[in-house]
Order: C-alpha cells, then sequence, then structure tokens
C-alpha cells in the first residue's frame, strides 16, 4: 500500500484547531436564497410567525443572510468535543484498490453513536431549546439517523424528545428505535392516528408507508399544540446548514495544514445538510472568487429533487402546514418507490443550495441504488468502515471519479462527505447480497403527478 | 462541565507514535504460563503439532515466553493505520455527573465497522495465514464481534473465512451475520449438523443454544480436515494477547504524553484478550518491580471463571479436541444460562492472566447483567457512545470505583478499555427497557457439573 510520507491516513485536527464559529454561506452569495412563505399570505415569514414554531435563537439564523462567522456556544463546542473533530481520512488503500492516480479524501462523520454527521446540528438546536426554557422538542425522521442523533442531545440536555419516525423506516429498522429508548424519546411511526394530519393522510391514503413529509406535518403539529414546545429539523433549513459547516471548517483546516487542495468535492443530498455543511467554506472560497472548485451533489436516481425537479415555491411537507420554500422540488405529495432502501428520500432540497445550483456554482448527478450499494460494499471491503447507503452515493461517484482519472492520468484530489454508517441498514444491505434489490426510476408522468401539487401563484411559475 | 486545561477530552497519538512492536508479557513473568498439554500424552504440546492446527508463525508466538517485543509487520501496521490509533478518552461527562473527584480516562477500541478491539488479532491472524500461503482460515464466534473482525481482515487480504456462530448469538444478532456476509464470510449456527463433532453435541444435547466451546470444537474440525486451511481464535491464546498488547502500548503511550499514571486498571474479561491487551504495559512494569498498578478483571456473575473457577488443565472446547490448558475454569462443559446477554461467556481464561491473578498480581470482580445495562445507558447518556454489553462490566466497576472516590474524597486516576459498540446488542437493550431483563448466578451445584467435566490426572489436583 502506497503512503505519501508527509501525509497520515487519518488527520485529526488538535482540539485547538476546531472552529469557534460556525460559516454562514449566504452572507457571500450575490443572490440570496428566497425568504421563507406564509401560504396564507405568500408574504415573507416573520420572525414573530415563525417563532411559534421553532426556537428563537434559531429564527435568528434562519432569517440571517449576512453575517458570515457565528460564534458556536461554549457548552456546544464542549459537546462537540465528544466526538469531533472527526477523522479527514486519506483513501489510501481505496485508491490502491482503483489502481487510480487520483489522491481520495473523506471526512468522515460516522464515529459517534448516533451514527452520521447529524449530531452537529441536533446538539445546537437542542441547546437553543434547552436557553429557551422549553420542556421538549418534536421532530421526523426517515433513515433514522436524525432521531437517533437528536435523541442523544436532547438526553445530554434533558430535554423530552418526541420523533416521528417515516413508517418504511420504523418497520426496516426496528434497532434504530431501541437507540432512541435507550436515549430516552418516544418514537411513533408516521403517519400516525396521534395527529389530526396523520389521521386525515391516513384516511386518503391507506396503506402508506409514509414520506418525510408527512412526520413533518405531523411532527409541526405536535410541537404547535402543546406548551413548551417546539419543532426541530434535520436538514433543508438555513440553520442546519449553517450548523452542518463545521464538517467543511475542520476539513478545510486540515486540508491546509498539508497543503492540500482538492480539486472536485462530491457530497450526498437529500434535504443537503451534509452537503451544505462540508462545501461550505470552499463554496465561500468560491463565490468570493478566491478559488475555484467542482463540486458536486449525488441524489438516487428515484428521488431526483436536483436534477429532475422544479425550482419553485413548495411545501415541505405533506400536510402543507408549514411555510413555503424556493427549492429544487419534486412535489410535497411525491413518495418514492418503497423498493427505495437508500434514504435522502425528501421531497425537497434546502433553499441556499437550490439557489446555488440554479446559479450554476455546482453541479448534481443521479444513481441508482444497486450501483450504490455495490460502491459501498467494495469501500467496506478495502477502507474498513460499513457505509451508510446515503453516504455511498457520494462513494459512487467518488470512485467514478476516481476511475476518470485512471483512464486520463490525471492526478486529481478528491474530497468526499462519508457521511455515517451502515449499522442499521442491514436489511437493505441483505436484500442486496440476496440480489433482491432493483433500480427504480420514476417516469416523466410519476413525476407530474408530484409536480401538480406544487402550488400555483404569481412568480412561482416553472 | 469542567475540564483540566491541558488535557484535552480525546488523546491521539500521531501516527510516527504509534507501536511498532507488540509487547510480550510472558517474557517479565517469573512464573510462566503453563503449556499447552497434548490431551493424549499429557505432555507439551511441540511446534509440529500445534502446526497441523494453527498457522506456523503464529504457533512461534505462541510459544515464545522469552521475547518482550516481537516487531509488527509493516503490512499490519498499515491496516492498524485504517482504524488506529484509536482515542484515549477523558470522561469528563462521565465525572460530571457522577460528582466524582476522580479522573477517568477510557480507551475505546469501538471505532472500526467490526466495531470492537477483535480486529487488532484478527488482522495479525489473517495476515500470518496469507503469508503462509493459506486459502483461508476457519474459527468460532459468539457475540459476533470475533467472526465480523476476521471477515474484515479476510476480505481485506482475499482469504476465505468459514466462521462458527455460537447458536443463541446467531438468532439474538440477526445483523451481525449481514456484517460478516458484507466481507464475503460464511457462517453457520454452532453447534451445526455439518460437523462430526457437531452432530454428537446435537446427538447429546437436542435443543441446546450452543456455547464458545462447541463452536471452537466445529472450527477445528473444519481446519483440521481441510486442505490449505487453519484455526483461528480471538481470545484466550498467548498469540492474541501479544497483538492485543496495541491496545495497552497506545494507552500507555498517550498517558505518558501528559504525565498521567493511572492507579487502577480495569477491563472486562471472557477469554481475557482485551484484559490482557490493555494492562499489558502496565503489567509489565508491575512484574519488573518498576512501578504497582491495581488492575482489576471483571466478569459476569453468571460465567465466573476466574471468581469461582479452578486452577487447573481444561479444554478449551466443549468437544475436547483442542489441547488442554491450565487456567481459572468453569469446566468445558459450562454453559452460562440462555438469559445472560451480555457476551463474555467462554468457560475458560487465558493462561497468562490466569497465571497472573493466581500469583496475586491482579483482582477480579464479577457483576450481575441488569447493573452492567443500567451503567451502559447511564454511560451512553453523558458520553456518547452505545456499548457493547462486554465493555459495560468494565463500566460498571469504573463507576463503582469513581464513586467510592467521591466518598473517600480520593482523586484516583481510572483507566477502563471500552473495548466496543452496542449496535448489534439492541435486542438485549430492547429486554433491559423493557424490565425483561433478570440475574442469573449459577449455584455450587450448577457448577459442580462443570466441574466434574474437568479431566483428572496427576498434577491437575484441584
Amino acid at each position: 500500500m502506497k503512503q505519501e510520507s508527509k501525509i497520515p491516513y487519518k488527520i485529526y485536527l488538535e482540539e485547538s484547531e476546531m472552529p469557534t464559529s460556525w460559516y454562514n454561506m449566504r452572507a457571500d452569495m450575490k443572490n440570496k436564497p428566497a425568504p421563507l412563505l406564509n401560504p396564507g399570505t405568500l408574504k415573507p415569514m416573520t420572525f414573530e410567525e415563525l417563532t411559534g414554531v421553532f426556537c428563537d435563537d434559531l429564527v435568528r439564523q434562519e432569517l440571517d443572510d449576512t453575517t458570515p462567522y457565528i460564534e458556536i456556544p461554549e457548552e456546544i463546542r464542549n459537546f462537540y468535543r465528544m466526538y469531533r473533530p472527526s477523522p479527514l481520512v486519506r483513501a489510501y488503500c481505496l485508491e490502491e484498490k482503483l489502481q487510480t492516480p487520483a489522491k481520495i479524501y473523506y471526512k468522515f462523520e460516522g464515529n459517534n453513536t448516533s451514527g452520521s454527521h447529524k449530531l452537529n446540528s441536533a446538539i445546537a438546536q437542542a441547546y437553543y431549546a434547552k436557553k429557551q426554557g422549553l420542556k421538549g422538542v418534536t421532530t421526523e425522521t426517515g433513515a433514522g439517523q436524525w432521531g437517533t442523533a437528536l435523541s442523544m442531545a436532547c438526553a445530554y440536555l434533558g430535554l423530552d424528545c418526541k420523533v416521528y419516525m417515516v413508517k418504511v423506516s420504523y418497520e426496516q429498522k426496528p434497532f434504530r428505535r431501541e437507540v432512541m429508548r435507550t436515549y430516552g424519546a418516544s418514537v411513533t411511526p408516521s403517519p400516525s392516528m396521534e395527529t389530526a394530519v396523520g389521521r386525515k393522510i391516513l384516511a386518503e391514503h391507506p396503506g402508506t408507508t409514509g414520506s418525510l413529509g408527512c412526520a413533518i406535518s405531523e411532527a409541526v403539529e405536535v410541537a404547535t399544540t402543546n406548551e413548551g414546545y417546539r419543532y426541530v429539523l434535520g436538514s433543508v433549513l438555513n440553520q442546519v446548514l449553517l450548523h452542518q459547516s463545521v464538517i467543511g471548517l475542520e476539513s478545510k483546516a486540515a486540508m491546509d495544514k498539508y497543503g492540500i487542495v482538492p480539486d472536485v468535492i462530491i457530497g450526498c443530498a437529500g434535504g443537503g445538510s451534509n452537503l451544505g455543511g462540508l462545501i461550505a467554506p470552499f463554496m465561500g472560497e468560491k463565490l468570493r472568487g478566491e478559488r475555484d472548485y467542482r463540486i458536486i451533489a449525488v441524489e438516487p436516481a428515484s428521488c431526483p429533487s436536483f436534477t429532475r425537479g422544479k425550482f419553485a415555491y413548495d411545501f415541505c411537507d405533506t400536510g402543507m402546514i408549514c411555510p413555503l420554500a424556493k427549492m429544487y422540488t419534486l412535489g410535497s405529495g411525491f413518495i418514492p418507490s418503497p423498493n427505495h432502501a437508500g434514504g435522502l428520500r425528501f421531497h425537497g432540497m434546502s433553499t441556499i443550495l437550490s439557489q446555488l445550483y440554479h446559479d450554476g456554482l455546482m453541479e448534481a448527478t443521479s444513481v441508482e441504488q444497486t450501483a450504490v450499494f455495490e460502491a459501498a460494499e467494495q469501500f467496506a471491503r478495502v477502507e474498513g468502515i460499513l457505509p451508510a447507503p446515503e453516504s455511498a452515493h457520494a462513494i459512487r461517484v467518488a470512485m467514478d471519479e476516481a476511475l476518470k482519472c485512471k483512464e486520463t492520468g490525471e492526478e486529481k484530489t478528491i474530497l468526499f462527505g462519508l457521511t455515517g454508517t451502515g449499522y442499521f441498514d442491514l436489511v437493505a444491505y441483505e436484500k442486496f447480497h440476496d440480489g433482491e434489490m432493483s433500480d427504480y426510476i420514476p417516469t416523466d408522468a410519476d413525476l407530474q403527478k408530484g409536480f401538480d401539487g406544487i402550488p400555483k401563484f404569481p412568480g412561482n411559475e416553472f
């Protein structure tokens, strides 16, 4: 196995080198992401309106598109020290396996019990809820990573945590519930009969396997109808990308230590939390004209928001009780085929990333799931980490880029985000091993049904 | 949360500070561990006899009780760099939760996909098998950690891997099999009908849930009756403790960097691989009279080899086809109650540790499993890592020692081994949460049945 003498397998920052502020990409964007709209008035959501749903400090972060650096409170930095800095890994073994001249690095965010990067924002959101004197928070979870992360953060701070989990994931991942329970959270499969919106969805779509959009509606309803609760969300929102910037800031600091400059940066994208965090400081340089990077969002072919969606104002939830966000969307009624096992199931996309993509500052591509699991298995065997299927989307494209370098002889430096581990995705791995995994690409007609549900109003043409 | 200014939450060694040799405690022991005996002749097993079962280089290590340092081959050091150095963590959060003046450190070995320290010896054993030109290896696994680790190592080196998994674990841990399968291993629940010894055990004990002793017998039979295969074992053997010394060597190097000296060192003990590895360099200082440490082995009350077993020559396997080892043993026919969920199910104990315990160089204590899971949950909530039940035995005693310090006001420094993560133990966690977990302490009569099976011959009185 080759090893460049100066670059270790894993680059760890010292605690003293860890970021003390999050970076807010919006401050450097010429075209700011569009504001959230009140679906009743079609006016931008005000601070007062948003604080009915979200914690006050988080709303301030949500609305702030001018401050470039926002200090990370000391309590959050202390929590980060429990599992951060995360390693930036040089994939020497993968490079050797692929026989590529490319240099591959990945930022591994799975080295904590929640198993993913989601903990970075979970602790921040729980911290501000606690600071506001709340009793607890409600949320949705799809694959279960976000719910687990939030449970951990809430247990640490002594907050109540109510999780609505997409029914298909609840059934496919029986042990996810048990981890959340270890951390004291309550977990309800969604849609449920516990909420008005859940009952309505079940009446209209009996037997539905659920979606993130449904689960969001239920969690928001519970937060807004219970004293002392607010709703928190694990992706999509500006505040979440802000917190996740810690991934990119650490990656860049680690690379800077060794004078490494990535040519290509690759991340999987569901709602955009990991990708938005990973690329943040690099995109900042690009926005300020200091340096150029090629940035690639990878999404599942079965849920192709960027590559086949519309850039329009749409609901983030199926129940249509949330504000409207301008984003690449498949329509809030879109539900990925149940055969889709690899997470990244959300119908929309971060408004920040949507604007950046719209402005040509990043690319997007989609991949099919059997190819994703092939990459996952190959990666596991040589790099020793069983990746989450979500992360394996980025692995697939990173490997493809490295194989292109093999053809051209280019020594490109590739950085990708390894967002988490696949310990709770073994039902999906089993399907893959048994040859029972199939690919699914929605037809234009399938997508049109989702698009038909996007609200029509002046300025929202697509 | 308090933090001593100079000591970070996690101490990582640089790659250049990683051990380049394993440390062999036997070289410094005045009373050497007793040799393995041929059960037929009752003479010490020769190199030639042992190489029918084990790889040549591993037999050399097994028999070498004079060389203190044995170089780690470069290929193994490269593999170690994939997941090592592992962090030495200062448990600031746990200390605060317990309000103890004790300083608690743990060496976390779960930061790799196999989820435990077992990988340290798996890669070494697979490497020597590959070097010898073998086709593959056979082994047993109980909780599944060792089998997973060996599968990873074999996948990396392109060796075939046949795993016999204790039936009760196979059924309780359905996803363990899937991880091993991702790494290309075959996994058979033991006892099976595939081997003569398995068929014999099933005929005598229909409906048995299996034991490590049974699974070892099957794996040895397959290794010795198939061309190009050898048997490998994840614990108990001298060679395994040698490889696992990397845990203690890294721990000591990390502590030395900050001038930290532990007063108490605590590890869980099933066959002894983790404990023997963790304590190695500290015990070396103790054996050489350079410094004294209090060392505590923690075992389950339901499988109390050290605290209630006999120090005698016994079989390592149920089928009685393996050599005899002098160790603390409950008898090779002893099978822990099926209600025991927490690993550490082996009836015997490393001969090295047995000799050290017999010579009064270390202590042992046993704990009941509900108390162990209480500690596990408390630890998970404050330290953010879901521990393996095995590791939680050490957590329980470390917490108890820290609580004693709270009473006495002593600022002791405690080091314990956090051997792995509990992602595959959620059936056990679920039982604990549902109040369905019970404790079990074998009666003297229960133990006597096991003792009756220990072979009687001159010099083996107990």
